[in-house]
């Protein structure tokens, strides 16, 4: 039994956090969490990280609607990467797509090879940040 | 199209890099790249990472010959993370287990829910540092 993951071992107290879709298995992004984001993951059922442009707590899907429900909370050998298995509403990354990674490496450089979900101009109002870290 | 990884926007150089298996979606681990380990993984077309605590580039699976041979590369929106896709030879873990994501949170701590695939004593030497960084 382990006590869960490790903030002690995070850069200035973050440890990356990754979310994979729990019905597609698509990694849907990676982002930070400190102690208190994990909490607050935990407690709330939603994913929520720490942005580090903004400096605070990061409710994911607060403006955008695109929410992750937690299914599952796995760490890893080192207790010092969190991965997220989720529930995600919408797209996953403020471009519109489901997935961050949504460019892949070929021959003639990173080239997008799937199809934007929503318009990000439509969930984000220009004066708010949009959905990112 | 895009270039290509930032690394300009790593911390001290260095990305974080997230290994799936491309057969069964599970996500194996998260280790880090810099610039040379990630034009290394695709000259070579096995995984490659720098190890922080050995401050050297890391071949993963060198001593165990667990590699990890590239199937995709992958950025997410920032080009700050990078998503590898492997065919994994033996166990990404070096305690033995496919992913380094063996325990799962429950009511009553992280528990080991995944089974132990190969014994770490027969993979690595006592001399020698195991594969992990």
């Amino acid at each position: 039994m382990t006590k869960g993951p490790d903030f002690a071992r995070g850069i200035d107290g973050l440890l990356p956090a990754i979310a994979q879709d729990a019905n597609t298995r698509e990694v849907l992004m990676m982002a930070w969490m400190n102690q208190e984001a994990y909490q607050e993951t935990i407690r709330s059922g939603f994913a929520t990280y720490y942005s580090r442009s903004r400096m605070k707590l990061w409710h994911k899907g607060e403006e955008s609607g695109h929410r992750q429900r937690v299914i599952e909370v796995r760490i890893d050998c080192d207790a010092d990467c969190i991965l997220v298995l989720v529930e995600q509403t919408g797209a996953a990354c403020h471009e519109g797509y489901a997935s961050c990674f949504f460019r892949k490496a070929t021959q003639d450089g990173f080239l997008t090879d799937k199809v934007r979900l929503v318009d990000p101009e439509s969930v984000y109002s220009p004066k708010k940040s949009p959905d990112t870290e």
